[in-house]
């Protein structure tokens, strides 16, 4: 009896030591990011002096040399690139978009951008008149009848009452992606598609679209600022004959090169057993990519030099990762799930930061239950922090390829409210981004990393 | 044994019904926050049309009129003001802040502003040598002999390791309160305070200082922005003889006539049970009084209209109170406290927000343990909408009074990381709140203020 109770206060002891540890650990990765952190320097030079770097574009191209002489001038043990071909889609001239003959407003300038992937209308432009519909299935219910030779106006609204803004992002995005192929399917034209934003605004969100109907006609798609879509709406009910012009320059060139960029905390004692961690270095080309996603690619390199000026040597490799592509392709994320298969690498765990530099909340998980049980043990070390959420299921677009390989998924995860203001607009910029919220970020995912480094995920 | 087991089932069956309850009603509540809320929209109105709204100016009294006819508006069942006397200081032209004789660089303009409450120094304005101090402890070992003549720099940053804002501030704000009084002991003949913000900016954070040491001079104080906080202490460093010239045109005028403003929804059955809850309608005259404290008014009239709105009739007295002066006499606080027992009123509760209209994360609690741990019950209701933090003391400036009556208090604790970066300057504008994170936070309240209505405090 004595030998147990000896033995479970030992267990205690040692634990409640390592707990101490962990918690000023933690503390000094905290007070490294919020005293001497260098992410928002990072952010700013690449926001203001790289800028948009949609894939294939100069600005993608200045980005991998970027995050490339930045690792190599942090001294991180490798710094290399991974050889890829990217989709190249390039927006040409600003679009034009009117309504032509309102009887009450006559001829009205409509505030939209062409979607990502859409061909483009040509210089002609397209005139036809609008039917608004809020799903497919009440397109599908209108049918060729209703729909040939019109431009179909997909106007659901992202739900406000949904909390998580990311949930209402959800179960309205299904317009942008497929409705040019789903309006194509009736003999519609072109497709005008409610911005993907929760305000009421003045600028048109982009973002991804794919021709995912066989055998249809590839239509030009464009998204319409809300404030605009509201007015669009209003005015094709009050008038059924109501004709709008497009104009876009939009065209998908030939596959272009580009790379991923890796950096590399060699680990001292395991060192085959690889934590990756990462956000994508493309962007969408109407803003400067600030939260989406240049915030997830400084946390990531933050997270290695924070270690490295720490002192800290991970016993595990830990490395960082600027995935190519994320926005129209995902292609740097396949070529990095690629290569690690082939070269035979073994990551225990994959995490990204793609969901803006907001104060973080915690942390979703994705895979095998009791490695998600383990990490959600830690997770009172991160409450003094603000960091409270591990329930959630998610780990990340350009990770998302390493998870057949059995690899731990993990999504740093920000508070969501604002995100949706600037996801893919003109206003996702620099100046966007609070330091504080920033550096907390670095901070969170680098006290995570060093968790697994240390223990493991046995 | 059947009969106890009846019991706990029927007492169980019970809890879970009324938890159900309790969530559609709560979920009611957010939807119509973020559906059809009108704090956005009544923000913008405190904001743009009445604007800057310092204690005794013309825009406080615009401020009380806006506030008046918006709750005459939403038809509460009774709109009244409670008249009040305040501290009324004024600014005058722009300050001058220069140092004039830099080996370096020559003349160089300062960032600076008076703190609410300073003497001007004149037309003539101040020269004099700079002595930097950190500490008042600092400046009393340097003396008389050292400080005589002089002004004295505090510049002791707010520490950015602190995860709560509030703490650094709380760590900092005795140099801007009491930095003149207590220069002046030692012959000092002005101060300059570096501006409680934790981002290097350029524009500096104005706020309240005292004259709190009895018999020594009045000597004006002003607040200087970091990044030039930065620039003077690097440069009186190398410099010993380095002057910088002041000139301020502040004055304290005669006290002026003022109102706080009160609008109620009457109870059902237990009217004579008030539960009050509040922000404060003045701010700092250099900005719109954005997020100090225009949110936490917008926020306070949002509970009751939402109540309305909903058609929910309380069983107790709910009250919005705009309380006025907090910034610099917290006359308004005062006068509601005094009247309150003056007319035998009943408070249960008191709930505050002025910490600006972000996130909200939870609720501070200061009173009674039993209520406390009652309210602290209800938690698993708010976790859903990310608030998790109902674990810190506290309440808020203007209800503080009401504690010595007994009456619990409540502050709104919404996410702490921005709030210094606008705090007290020109950059606290309309602008820099976001409506969802606005909208979030009076739904909150409400939910809290339905929960406490409905089941008392006892």
């Amino acid at each position: 009896m004595k030998k147990i109770l000896f033995v479970l206060l030992s267990l205690c002891i040692g634990q409640a030591l390592a707990q101490t540890a962990d918690e000023i650990t933690i503390k000094s990765i905290y007070d490294m990011a919020l005293k001497n952190g260098q992410s928002y320097e990072m952010l700013g030079q690449l926001t203001k002096e790289v800028g948009a770097r949609l894939s294939g574009s100069p600005g993608a191209a200045a980005a991998v040399e970027w995050s490339y002489h930045e690792m190599k001038k942090f001294e991180f043990d490798s710094v290399w690139v991974q050889p890829l071909m990217v989709p190249h889609w390039v927006r040409g001239t600003k679009e034009i978009g009117k309504i032509i003959n309102s009887k009450k407003m006559g001829t009205l300038e409509l505030n939209i951008c062409a979607l990502g992937g859409s061909v483009g209308t040509g210089p002609q432009g397209i005139i036809a008149k609008v039917i608004e519909v809020k799903s497919f299935e009440e397109l599908a219910q209108l049918g060729t009848k209703n729909v040939e030779g019109k431009i179909v106006f997909f106007n659901r609204p992202m739900d406000p009452t949904k909390i998580n803004t990311f949930a209402a992002y959800g179960g309205a995005v299904d317009q942008r992606g497929g409705g040019a192929s789903e309006a194509a399917k009736y003999g519609a034209v072109a497709a005008v598609v409610r911005s993907m934003g929760l305000n009421l605004e003045d600028y048109p969100h982009t973002g991804g679209m794919r021709y995912t109907a066989n055998g249809v006609k590839l239509i030009p798609a464009v998204a319409i600022s809300t404030k605009h879509a509201d007015l669009l709406s209003r005015l094709a009910k009050e008038d059924k004959d109501l004709q709008i012009y497009l104009e876009t320059h939009s065209e998908i060139l030939e596959d272009a090169p580009s790379f991923n960029v890796i950096g590399e905390l060699r680990g001292s004692e395991f060192p085959e057993e690889i934590i990756a961690v990462g956000g994508h270095l493309d962007s969408w080309d109407l803003g400067e990519g600030a939260h989406d996603d240049g915030a997830g690619c400084v946390h990531s390199i933050e997270v290695l030099r924070i270690m490295k000026a720490m002192g800290y040597k991970p016993k595990r490799t830990i490395r960082a990762v600027m995935f190519m592509n994320e926005e129209n392709g995902l292609r740097g994320g396949l070529k990095y799930a690629e290569l690690a298969e082939k070269n035979k690498e073994k990551h225990i765990a994959a995490m990204e930061s793609d969901r803006g530099g907001f104060t973080p909340r915690g942390f979703t998980l994705s895979g095998d239950e009791k490695i998600k049980s383990k990490i959600r043990s830690w997770k009172s070390l991160f409450e003094p922090y603000g960091l409270s959420d591990f329930s959630q299921e998610g780990g990340g677009a350009d990770i998302g390829p390493l998870a057949k390989q059995g690899v731990m998924l993990i999504g740093f995860l920000p508070d969501s409210q604002r995100y949706f203001d600037y996801h893919h607009t003109a206003t996702d910029t620099f100046d966007k981004v609070s330091k504080r919220e920033l550096e907390l970020g670095s901070a969170s995912m680098t006290a995570l990393i060093y968790l697994i480094d240390k223990y493991g995920l046995k």
